[in-house]
């Protein structure tokens, strides 16, 4: 099943069913009760909404050889990769969904940069799970797109403006639930078009079973609860006009355009 | 007017004003359309809630020059302080109640340490705001204790597990809406009943009027949003069967006991 949110013209924001070009409105939520209804729309006819709002919005960060890699490269330092599946945060402000505008400030310099990341959504309360047990809570998955200021990821003191200035976290389009092993899934990142990397989630240091066992072993996941995965490979600066696509084939496709803040 | 959330026997949870000793039931939210009650009862018969579960949990993190030297003291360095108002997160799964119970995990070391704060709760989206309109979008204040285990926040790459185990944030009792002036609240710790420590929200590095301003250039601030504004001065262990409370007045005491988690 394709779990979507998206809103029919002035209606109110709904749940849906991605079923081929068209979306079934469905009462109620992947979260908690719900039942299909009869309405239903053209998928072209729809704006898509986030395809959940979380709770809490987790994030592995660093978490694949390459990328890790290649930025420590950028600022001339030896790589060093984690030791421990140690999970950061984002923020909801910075949500916004598939197709919706990436805007980047007037004041951030050129190093405004995707990230192309799978995003894990869970469905059912989650505390001290072992990596055996751990898929069972995940709802589906779906995909992230981590937009950053480098300048402002290396010198500020937290990543509060690098992360989650408005609009830097587009999530979506939907939430695919039949995903049996995330280990084989593939990420593939396109700037206008051009293929800029392809990584697999099976290269992450850390699995997403590994990432959620240990995660829960302190914390209570709750549905609806997102972890985004982290990204690999070299990133470039997008700038004003250009659209970057991050496809999870079995998932869907990301897409958002870019646009510069005039002042 | 003093803001809660709280449950009447197997109701579903519900917003309140707190009078005197009475709650008056409100159907609606502080946060959009609401309607008082004719539905009463004695504060004490109550069950609170945590007054908000923010859509996004802010916190100043290093805020108070007491705080920043004598976390330094003991790692024997110079103390550095933030050069500007970087805002850090804390997350949801971690918010307890006034009178709930702060839960050691067996694996935490001795160092689990409270830090009593006070907590700025937005009632209107703000973006881009000056610092002298600031306090315009605030709905009112609340306490927390952003509980702390210091091996984990020294070794962890984030502050996950050391600021967000399950049962770390103790947040209310309530949201106090009639402060006018935050630069005058003072906040006393208390452990065991024995004053631990009291400071002035005056003497923070960074105020309350300058972190929203600073913060709103870049996040659009929604209603319900929490900042935590950080704590000043020296903090303690706290141990199975101690009893933490933080006071300002003019809110109110948050109280909350401690117990370790038996294996």
């Amino acid at each position: 099943m394709r779990w979507c949110r998206f809103q029919w013209g002035q209606n109110q924001p709904t749940y849906g069913l991605v079923e081929g070009d068209q979306v079934v409105a469905v009462e109620g939520s992947p979260f908690g009760e719900h039942r299909r209804t009869f309405e239903t729309h053209p998928l072209a006819d729809v704006r898509l909404l986030v395809p959940v709002v979380p709770p809490v919005f987790y994030a592995a960060g660093v978490n694949f050889r390459e990328h890790i890699t290649e930025m420590a490269k950028i600022r001339a330092v030896d790589p060093t990769f984690p030791p421990n599946a140690d999970v950061g945060y984002r923020a909801n402000n910075a949500l916004i969904a598939d197709g919706e505008r990436i805007v980047i400030p007037h004041d951030a310099t050129e190093q405004v940069q995707y990230e192309g990341e799978l995003v894990v959504v869970f469905g059912k309360p989650c505390h001290r799970v072992s990596e055996a047990e751990a898929l069972d809570y995940v709802l589906g998955y779906t995909i992230g797109n981590d937009v950053s200021e480098r300048s402002w990821q290396r010198d500020d003191r937290t990543l509060w403006r690098a992360k989650n200035t408005d609009t830097f976290k587009p999530m979506g389009p939907w939430i695919e639930t039949e995903i049996t092993e995330p280990d084989d899934l593939k990420v593939t990142i396109r700037l206008n078009g051009r293929e800029v990397y392809t990584y697999g989630i099976g290269d992450a240091i850390f699995s997403v079973r590994h990432y959620i066992s240990r995660m829960s072993q302190y914390m209570t996941l709750m549905p609806g609860d997102v972890l985004w995965m982290g990204t690999d490979g070299p990133t470039e600066n997008m700038k004003d006009g250009d659209v970057v696509e991050i496809e999870v084939p079995g998932i869907g496709v990301l897409r958002n355009p870019v646009v510069r803040e005039r002042v």
